[in-house]
């Protein structure tokens, strides 16, 4: 297995953009270009999340390969959701290093601001389960109810969550602040977060990343250069809820994190600095534990107590992050890579307080279904003298295990298990909307929307039942639970026995 | 660089099926899982074309992975249009044969029989180009004008180009007349090919693939096996007919194929049979050419001979091609290696006359713009005897140069290239639709629809305005020659002196 190196990398500004998904990524690479010794290559690895439905075109791999006069050579497009781009680089990781290629162009893009928000979220809720999506759940509220589940297992009071959250929009949106090709290159004060408007409870629109244009990539060699690319893993996760056993960490992200290390023969402590998925502030807390830089948590102190800020120990998304840099859903993956690679040579618009020899890039696809870790490290570091690096470990296995299961029937009564109250609702779905998922006495969970918005809390009980094809729930208020108890006692008292007639009397027809 | 083995290959019928696209992917599997010794398996590569505009959900490789219990492991999806499957095949090859993986599966599929032949015809015209798709253009549009060109190029007449047409057609549902898993099972008559209407002209409805529900699936391994691939090429060529310089070859299959001939160190007089890319019956012949099996205009006589017949020297789509066997577009890729690995093992339901050793499957992606050359081989032949395999020719390389340039604006006149006549129109277009390529004095291409049908001819002249944003063209009549040279000499002509008055008269008011 070859070393990879990073020969050049390079981005547009992140944010509304006149120009087209094609004129995007043609920047990027003119850019990479000019970053880099490696001028000629041979093949090329698109990250596109959704150019179908986004620009209404497909073929993307060979339409941006001839916009790049590549034209001829081979040209994949690779998609994993919102990791797309991560995918492509690892991808081409795999190409090179298989002695494939010498020379691979990476290019990650989208564009997106030119479609209304609803149908921008109505293309990006269709990385969720179907079942989920049809009682109206968004990204955002998928990710606000881990949020909810999260503050609820670490007994964190809904005022200390906000607070928490809170943190990290401010530390990422100072840090972008200094970014010359964030979205937002503002820093934002705590009042300014608290009058933002919730999405799903309980995040707020200053904990979401926003919809950006915008393209990144990389130029990837066999020849040595100053950074090269030591370690890379990839997990998946279920796509649905209803399907995990942990709604508090990704297992995705946990998997990709142990392979890219073990890979790269080090521990989360020998990262200096790291940009992790952000697309929502409860993920980046989530993400830091998931990659073992903090036990699971202690995300949230970790950020509060400024570890994580561009002058701490470990500074976590000192580009700003998805939250502020922006996040086109397929650069994102190749635009951290570019940060990390800035980072590390020194050049990013954040400076580091500390001199970094190793990073660490950790990109999420879906609600945490498709991860991806990479490590990448300056070649004079201690590690990279020894090159080549070991060949990389041997992968997991599984032997496929065809999933033949009908969908468990709905039950009559569960408990919720976690819940958010949308805000910005799909077509179709008045806000605002109550969803929850319900956990039933078999264990079976169900993804389901609120009769109403009132009564919601991890744990209530409540009645579920099928309207028009959606699940509903009611929560079961004091007087529904007395009735409920006077019904079951009520049945356990024995039945009265029958009218004595009266002898003599006639009956009445 | 490790020798690649298949292991197990399986695919489901073909047709139209109650499936979803999910249960059609499991079933593939299970199927390739029952023929192959390894059944466990490292990383999923999933080729699909297009399951967010055909299903409406994304983030379809952690789906899939999740109904084949392989929830964890690394999941991609490649797409390079309607060579996504074999795309997927070429990806999965280049991790096994780089150490990456030592056993992985290969999955390709699409559901699309549920949708209108409306809707799939527009969402497959999203892989052409965006102005020549505003024109009217569809892919069988483009299809047709390029075997009208063909025709040309080897003088062959309209009713001799109808022949070999119908030949491949007859051919290929005699061929998948005798495999199970086709959608159609039924030989064709002369009379039934020449009864079917018109989609475009020249091409026919039994010229053109129908749409299918489908998905196939191999099981690629490090360790040996019956059947090693020997040999993986691609090559892209312009998604636009407009920036192309040949229009009766594909310069991506001739690319894939060099490389892949080049790698298994072949001949393609070596090989024994083939699966080609038969979207339309004239692609079969181009691609025949396109693959060295033929020379260049000779590929129809082939077909007419009985070259490529089952009993031929070298059959080509004894399975019954994506003409007869379906072409579910992501699956079609991989349906191909199935098809070639029974043909090897003598498995496939139509028997060949000779032993094979050596076979090659030829994808193409979007209107040629994407292709895929893939070569595998009975480990008993006489090349895999020195396994393991030398190591792959180094690909080619090339400096991005992008393209700044504005396409140019229209001319006012021009000659035609090529043309059809469109009876199978997109939403917005009433048929019969007149579409061509118009080359003008410049030599710069422009697609453009016709005024009306008649006075089509490769050569003549036109006339070029545009009208609500579309290249209208009208086809210069005698008259209209006529007059044209009238004007032209009358401006040759001096003007007339100016009239002269008669002294002592008054003008008239």
């Amino acid at each position: 297995m070859a070393t990879v190196y990073v020969a050049g990398v390079g981005m547009t500004k992140f944010g509304r953009s006149p120009q087209t998904l094609t004129e995007l990524c043609c920047e990027a690479v003119s850019r990479a270009l000019s970053d880099s010794a490696i001028q000629e290559i041979e093949a090329l690895y698109l990250g596109v999340m959704n150019p179908e439905e986004f620009t209404g075109d497909s073929n993307i791999a060979s339409r941006i390969a001839e916009a790049l006069g590549l034209t001829g050579l081979p040209a994949l497009r690779i998609e994993t959701a919102s990791s797309a781009g991560a995918a492509a680089f690892h991808a081409a990781f795999q190409a090179v290093a298989s002695g494939s290629y010498r020379h691979v162009l990476v290019l990650g893009g989208e564009k997106m601001t030119h479609l209304s928000t609803s149908a921008t979220t109505r293309i990006l809720a269709e990385v969720i389960d179907r079942q989920e999506r049809q009682c109206g759940a968004t990204m955002p509220a998928l990710a606000a109810m881990i949020t909810e589940r999260y503050r609820k297992r670490y007994r964190l009071s809904p005022a200390r969550l906000e607070r928490l959250l809170c943190r990290v929009a401010m530390k990422n949106h100072l840090n972008g602040s200094r970014n010359p090709y964030a979205q937002f290159q503002q820093a934002i004060t705590e009042q300014t977060y608290f009058s933002s408007k919730f999405v799903s409870t309980p995040l707020r629109l200053y904990d979401c990343s926003p919809i950006t244009d915008g393209a990144a990539a990389a130029i990837l060699t066999s020849e040595k250069t100053d950074v090269a690319v030591s370690g890379v893993g990839q997990g998946t996760g279920p796509v649905s809820l209803r399907e995990r056993d942990s709604f508090t960490s990704f297992r995705a992200t946990q998997i990709a994190a142990a392979r890219a290390y073990r890979m790269a023969g080090i521990s989360p402590r020998e990262i200096d600095f790291a940009e992790v998925h952000d697309a929502f502030t409860s993920f980046e807390i989530i993400s830091t534990e998931d990659l073992g830089f903090f036990p699971a948590g202690r995300g949230g102190d970790a950020v509060e107590e400024g570890k994580t800020a561009l002058d701490g120990p470990l500074p976590v998304n000192p580009s700003g992050g998805l939250k502020s840099r922006g996040h086109p859903v397929g650069a994102s993956g190749v635009a951290q890579l570019v940060e990390v690679v800035r980072g590390l040579r020194g050049s990013a618009g954040a400076k580091l307080k500390r001199e970094a020899k190793r990073a660490l890039a950790q990109s999420t696809g879906g609600l945490g279904t498709n991860n991806f870790v990479t490590i990448v490290e300056r070649t004079d570091s201690p590690l990279m003298k020894n090159l080549p690096l070991p060949p990389a470990p041997p992968p997991g296995r599984k032997r496929p295990a065809i999933k033949r299961t009908q969908p468990p029937a709905l039950s009559e009564e569960g408990r919720i298990e976690t819940f958010t109250v949308l805000y910005v609702t799909p077509d179709g779905f008045l806000p605002p909307l109550a969803l929850a998922l319900i956990r039933d006495r078999q264990g079976s969970l169900f993804m389901a929307q609120g009769e109403d918005v009132s009564h919601l809390k991890i744990g209530r009980e409540v009645y579920l039942r099928q309207v028009g094809g959606r699940n509903v729930f009611t929560v079961k208020s004091h007087l529904m639970k007395v009735r409920e108890a006077l019904k079951k006692l009520l049945s356990r008292v024995p039945p009265l026995p029958a009218q004595r007639r009266r002898p003599g009397k006639k009956e009445t027809p």
